[in-house]
């Protein structure tokens, strides 16, 4: 297993947005676009605000199996992270991810109870570049 | 249940890219890239070419279950379609998708064993714009 930590995570770190994969209650498989996560620690922690009303808060609190596909369309490369995604409501955490113009989306502010916090932890991850793929664990 | 097959086909085909997903054999869901399917009937069958040794092949061939997504950036609006792939190997079909450049992926030609055909036949849908979604079926 070839170390691709280090282009994977260039990779991530020059999207701009995210595509984000479930499980639904019947077994299929979802995928939604979201802005690029808000915090992010590395390839571990990605963590992103969401509307708790949404289906995808439903889906993980059921099935917290997910996974964050990353595509660089200029160069072919894409990187796809395996892992558990938390719905979470701590105060302070949504005080600390609050940004201008999210009263658009969460209309009460950081206390808005439809404002939530989705937090990704990745367990392994897959490199695609050059017409092949390697597979990574994350520590 | 509003009638949104119109603007989801609008969606569909101004896309260039799809991203596929798809779920894995210990319930893991996983999201790749592939280009814009080669053939298309409106919302309800999609072919694409691909590697026959690739991961996704051997996903579906044992979990056929599958989600194709479409993503206009410029507008926010999106389209997931909830479907059955399989994998074809039939040589009139194969034949009938080639295209120039394709001996970049699959170097003996229209009858190269690696070279197969995904079909991908839709049962519902979903459709995203202004911040919500309404769910349909595909006849």
């Amino acid at each position: 297993m070839k170390n691709c930590t280090g282009p994977a995570l260039a990779v991530v770190e020059k999207s701009r947005k995210v595509f984000v994969g479930s499980v639904d209650d019947e077994g299929w498989p979802a995928v939604k676009v979201m802005f690029f996560p808000r915090r992010q620690e590395g390839l571990k922690i990605f963590y992103s605000s969401t509307n708790t009303s949404s289906l995808r808060v439903a889906q993980y609190r059921k099935n917290p199996k997910a996974c964050l596909y990353f595509y660089d369309g200029r160069f072919y490369r894409g990187v796809m992270l395996r892992g558990l995604m938390e719905v979470l409501h701590d105060q302070e955490l949504k005080n600390s991810l609050w940004q201008e113009g999210d009263m658009t989306y969460y209309p009460l502010g950081p206390t808005d109870p439809d404002y939530c916090v989705l937090r990704f932890t990745a367990i392994s991850g897959r490199y695609y570049a050059n017409f092949a793929s390697t597979e990574f664990i994350i520590e």
